[in-house]
């Protein structure tokens, strides 16, 4: 039989985003190899319905465990949210991580003040972040607000520019984020810009770090289950099931290195 | 026999953005019953394959004939690109129209300076434009450019905004655009930003009307074969293959005014 120690860590999203994802998980776990899979063919997930995006998590889930996944991470907000309780009775036994659940776990213990959140209108629109931080924590409150805009400026590189400082200024300027101590980035882009909206909050906020939190908890989990890798050469494979030379160059931005993606048909 | 004057016209794009193409024909031929079917399940089509984009048409095109609609208009530049000769091939004899030639055809002809272009990466990347402009006219000068944060943009309605008016300004103030005498917006989304962009050249380049153009040629279609309606009530519908309240929203924007969607499967 062989060692699921060294199975691949498989990670799946709409796009190639979650590649934000993925680097966390690699920095934090060096040993640890990686499959990652890009819906890009069904890219982006947040306007699709519940029954959709359940149904093609379900089939890269199917996907990533044939190809010997010890475990498996949903590197996506809007998927993470219609999709992870889904997933886990459909597959019983897995070990499945969402990006939502270990951030509202730090925030919700830490935290007692007002906490923001951004993310794709679905995510926001889902709740996902709001209720799990309600639950955990009743007296905290949250503001919340979707910020589409920020979603292609990162996609797009306009990072650093007087475009993304507008936009930011413009969504975070609002009202409600008037005096949050912390502000989480619901989605999978926004590493991207985390340092010029720290910038925006000049101290007055902290900008929580998802994709380091998220390797944490899946550090944890694979640590419980003995599944920790020691692999000396990790290997890393990156599918998408639509391949452009445009996700090609996004990919290896939010990767923040050089990668080949490869195109596979489920 | 049913009198083919009295059926519809089919409109397709990938999503809600060519709604600024119905609600140029509409203006233009107000007798004129309306099919539009934005595949919002599948858009954007603009990282996808040129076989993908073409199995897409076909059907929605299948569906918009099967619904006894006259005449097929693409209202979609990606899949005008890619998609059109592929339609005219699989339905022979079916009045298709498409949402680039109309403009090339006025633009080579009455224009013999410098052309620029506008779009998403993929309908520049196809280089649709630049080559039936050149092939119409060898003398044009043609200058083009992927402008993809302008989509969202128009579709976030951020209109008359410091960041619409950044944007512009940063895409359209490289040099590639200086003394362009006419500008094509080679996206559907970009009527709403006709103003401002008209604003930022303040007289030096005139903007390219395409949903008029497009009204235009349809209009000359359907009287050649004898097909224009003299309804005096005509009937719009409205059908997208995912509704959610976003394009709904987005849908009334990009139409002008307000309309109801209805999902259907294909």
């Amino acid at each position: 039989m062989t060692n699921p120690s060294h199975q691949p860590i498989g990670i799946f999203d709409s796009g190639v985003g979650g590649l934000t994802v993925a680097a966390g998980i690699k920095k934090l776990l060096p040993h640890e190899s990686l499959l990652y899979f890009g819906d890009t063919r069904h890219a982006p997930y947040g306007d699709k319905s519940q029954e959709t995006v359940q149904r093609y998590s379900q089939q890269i889930t199917r996907f990533l465990i044939e190809r010997q996944c010890k475990a498996v991470v949903i590197a996506c907000n809007t998927a993470s949210a219609l999709a992870f309780e889904h997933l886990r009775h459909a597959f019983p036994g897995l070990t499945i991580i969402n990006v939502i659940d270990p951030v509202v776990n730090h925030v919700g213990r830490h935290i007692n003040h007002k906490v923001g959140v951004i993310g794709t209108r679905a995510t926001i629109g889902s709740g996902a972040y709001r209720k799990k931080l309600r639950r955990l924590n009743p007296k905290l409150h949250v503001a919340s607000a979707p910020t589409p805009l920020l979603v292609a400026i990162a996609e797009e590189g306009f990072v650093n520019t007087n475009i993304s400082r507008e936009a930011i200024a413009t969504y975070l300027g609002s009202k409600k984020f008037a005096e949050v101590s912390s502000l989480i980035l619901g989605c999978t882009h926004f590493p991207l810009l985390q340092r010029e909206i720290e910038a925006y909050f000049a101290g007055r906020a902290k900008v929580v770090d998802s994709p380091d939190l998220v390797a944490h908890q899946l550090r944890h989990d694979l640590r419980q289950a003995r599944m920790l890798a020691d692999h000396p050469q990790p290997n890393y494979r990156f599918v998408v099931s639509e391949k452009t030379p445009n996700f090609q160059r996004t990919a290896q931005m939010f990767f923040g290195e050089k990668l080949e993606l490869e195109e596979v048909q489920l």
